[in-house]
């Protein structure tokens, strides 16, 4: 965005060199698309570290910002405070589908789950892309959710690809969107925090970039926000599940600074984890973690909001034009800008 | 229970005629169980009335004494206080079949879903019968959840059935209970309490009936609570979502009479919902409803904590003893009993 | 606002006939003012109706956007969904004296209080304006506290007044601000949303009024932001706890337009009622209430998040430049927007 | 409890030395009580550790079983998992007073505290001592508040005492009780957990000592349960705020074994701390901490369970009879049961 658009001095912390999720080492992400007559859909899968998740889960914690959705895992995470397998973004009817390509996954690496140990709490996040996808054809498989996450790496497209396939961001084409900050705090030792959205709200003549309004068609009509948003944030700052609950709390701001008022039907979600801390359940009685100050979270509440709201745009700006499945065409935002600039 | 063990006055309440959750009047319940060289579980499920749940929604509400389990649908219930689908109770890896099932019933009977209104949000919890069930083989699926639905009637099984088919409780054999209690206010108005449990909670040595200790038997090792339960409210007395998320949280005194401390690996869940004020989103801009006066509520909490208490020791004198996937067996509760009071 | 900067199409739905929180019929709003030497305090008294609210509590919820505060009352008014006195805004030192009037007050009108009856529950919220009065000197009163509730009336004075006297706004003087907005219903019924706002938070160099950065002065330094809101919304709208809490939960989009990041140390507290609905604990067993249908929250969604916003920049507006307890001045936020606007 | 009544293996994990909260090191309470023709109420002060809590506070959590209550501070307790001032235990209108002499006394010590640093939050909780103490007088002052703290040791009386001097359980005179358990870790490390009640809850007929009932007199009304309970919870066991918070929420099976419903008008809150992991603000950007395994927190989930059971019953025990406000007699429990097993 930074390029295209003067953003007046709009942010106030740098990115990371990628300016994406991936600016956070060992962090992957993967897409899969699924495209058909009435189907265009996919899954969007994060691998936090490395690592077995099973066995070094990350802390963890999330915020409803409202709950109208369907997504699975999280009841456990807020009660744990740690994420246990790969995170999964889909549409809304994909939810069983993936949960259960996760489980699958986990016991093939970890025969005792479910026998011997406990059972594994699969993570998956959603939103409906019923717009442009046909979402009654219930098309993600678990091989679907297996295939994203074998394509997991540090570079991934965003836009109208992976879960956001079929997703509309104030009513333009565009689901998945990614962005970083870097946060240095006084004593000299930097961070990241990367956000990664799956992003289907917003109502198109309530959008303000920049704190601008962005002239709306006219010729389309203004469809009243019905949509949800999944946010993702990640940073290797030593934190505990508290800390990071916190952290995803601040998405809110974002949300408003872009015209949104968290509408009804939406399922906005914020799940924030951090890749310091991988403690297991085994070992000894007692473990040492190692924790923010307090005092220093200010800088990744910036973080969070600034990181949150770029990574919509990025959504936004990387989004291609498509029908929806009712036949009515959605536009690309960043067409729009550039007439919005032109005239 | 009331004819066989002496309760001492251990409850107050009278009971519902059927001392089951049918005694709310519209509510019916069926089992499917699942049977197999290493599978042994199932699927029970739960119609609030008698109507489509997605055009009419009952008030319902949440309460989570411990957040470590997998159950689907919890989130939406909580924002919006409602349900709008049958409750299914299954096995942990069983909840993505579960939900896609409750999906697809959900387009058949309302084809505009996820089309032209919102997408609908299916209600599955779980525990884990992994002791006595192979879990890992994922063996629940879509026709299996649909079975119980049709099943659907007022009288059922109880003890090792449906759900509960694989469960554990407090070290016997037996998973799925229920009970009920009758309420007459002041005002000469009476209503039903009843609740249903899928059960698989608690340490054999910690077990107290009526207040006294059944002897465990020495020669069966004393395995440490690592279970779940799921718990069940429905009334007919009129009440708003908080009102009946009150009532839920109240279930945990319940689990405390009986000797448990709440484990940290129990997913222990109490949904409570009232078929009064059955209102759809649909219709005028306001809605009146009937609530109860809150001053009316303390008979409803006692209710909650016998009708849960005798639940879960109806689910345990149901429990037919079988072998665990592990071949150990599990013990009979009534036959416990029984040589407990001879001796 | 709206007359003397170009809002520019900012805002979407119409204000009440006085744009502030006493649109809402019967409600009431009072001052009282502390100046001395060190003092520079004071107390904001909000009467919901006319009647005795302990008598005829009405139906309220809360949203702890950021928990960094000191607030009387909010526990139980979570739990019973109502609010049973008078609201009183103040400093954070002062919610003591503030608690105990509100007691001594109720117990007046209701002497079977916490003999024969419960007890009270006082509400108390509070923000703390050290920079500008010295809080040390505990300097309010109960005489205070009961000054601010005789002064109200539908006339009240904004900016640097009562408990706004020593607080300040995205480091301007002012702290007392309020705004309203209308909502037309599809049916045609109508209904006014209010909002109220001690506001104390905010770092200057962030601040966007309607999208736009004012240019901050270069020669006060950028103070770090460590300072709350508290934010009061009253509608007359038929609603339930539950909905007004929704309601109360849109008001971190507000935070974000403005440029907040809803900051460590912040008490953020969105406090949410309606003036329908006014039922008491006595009377009969059952009780009818209207509540809106779920389906038309949206509208009031949106009257939250602009009128949240407004009544910020109202506190703003009408902020009277002084000096704070170290010798250091606070700026007129007129006064800079004129320069801004001049330039 | 345990020399008198045959606890029939009631219990299940040790007693600390000293068997009551004390028995956590560092930890000190005091009382001190009011007396006078219609006052009977005072003040139990508890100083977690020896040091000053604003610069080292310690990590709590705290759980609403029931939120009927007037409590102070909690919601920011809850924000940031941390107490910064003693606790104080008093009644109900005496919450102002308290607060004010927490505040002050901070203050004292720390001279910076709302001017050059954030306020400070005092913690207070609170019952309904309105049967015995006619809670109207609002007898207690800022110096009552400081004279509990001054009375601060590792002996304290328990009964009606301090702030339990007007409190009365299950019917019975008698409001404050303490009780501990010790817990050894699988790697032979060994933990203490103290449990201190204000205890003012419970119906007469529905109390269970050990599973049996104590008959009630029947010359007394059986009056319904409108009373609250306050459960202050210690460990030395090192564990962050989300674990001890966990811990605080197993206190309802406590109230649930003894018989309780937990009670629509009851506040009963379960606030817990942990006396390791001392941590202020100031300080490095990063902070170690050592937190118990996950796996290992059951033992202190049945140390809190049975802690607070007996605590319960130690409050009771101890208990004077003494006439109530209106000419009643709060009965003395230990008379009961002498005579209950003399006949």
């Amino acid at each position: 965005m930074r390029n295209t658009i003067d953003s007046k001095n709009w942010w106030t912390l740098p990115t990371g060199p990628r300016n994406d999720i991936c600016d956070v080492a060992g962090l992957r992400v993967g897409n899969h698309d699924l495209r058909g007559d009435v189907v265009c859909t996919g899954v969007t899968a994060i691998l936090p570290h490395e690592g077995d998740l099973f066995r070094q889960p990350v802390p963890a914690g999330v915020a409803v910002l409202n709950g109208f959705g369907k997504s699975a895992g999280l009841m456990q995470l807020a009660e744990l405070g740690q994420i246990e397998t790969p995170i999964l973004l889909t549409n809304t009817f994909a939810v069983g589908s993936c949960s259960n390509a996760l489980i699958r996954r986990a016991i093939s690496a970890n025969p005792a789950i479910g026998r011997g140990t406990s059972t594994v709490n699969p993570l998956v996040l959603e939103c409906n892309d019923g717009t442009v996808n046909d979402i009654q054809a219930l098309a993600v498989t678990e091989d679907h959710a297996q295939a994203a996450i074998d394509a997991c790496g540090c570079d991934f497209a965003q836009g109208t690809v992976g879960a956001g396939s079929g997703m509309k961001t104030f009513g333009y084409a565009g689901g998945l969107g990614s962005a970083s900050r870097r946060v240095v705090l006084p004593g000299g030792e930097g961070f990241g925090l990367g956000a990664l959205v799956l992003s289907n709200f917003g109502q198109q003549s309530t959008l303000r970039v920049f704190g601008q309004q962005v002239p709306p068609p006219g010729q389309v009509g203004d469809v009243p926000d019905k949509g949800s948003i999944i946010i993702i944030l990640a940073t290797d700052a030593p934190m505990d599940a508290r800390q990071v609950t916190r952290m995803a709390r601040r998405s809110a701001a974002a949300l408003g600074r872009l015209g949104s008022h968290i509408g009804h039907q939406s399922g906005d979600i914020a799940l924030a984890f951090t890749t310091s801390n991988r403690i297991g359940c085994g070992g000894p009685d007692t473990q040492t973690v190692t924790r923010l100050n307090e005092d220093r979270m200010d800088a990744f509440f910036t973080a969070t909001v600034e990181a949150v709201e770029e990574a919509i745009l990025n959504a936004l700006w990387h989004g291609v034009p498509h029908q929806g499945y009712d036949g009515s065409m959605l536009p690309s935002f960043r067409d729009r800008m550039t007439d919005f600039y032109r005239n």
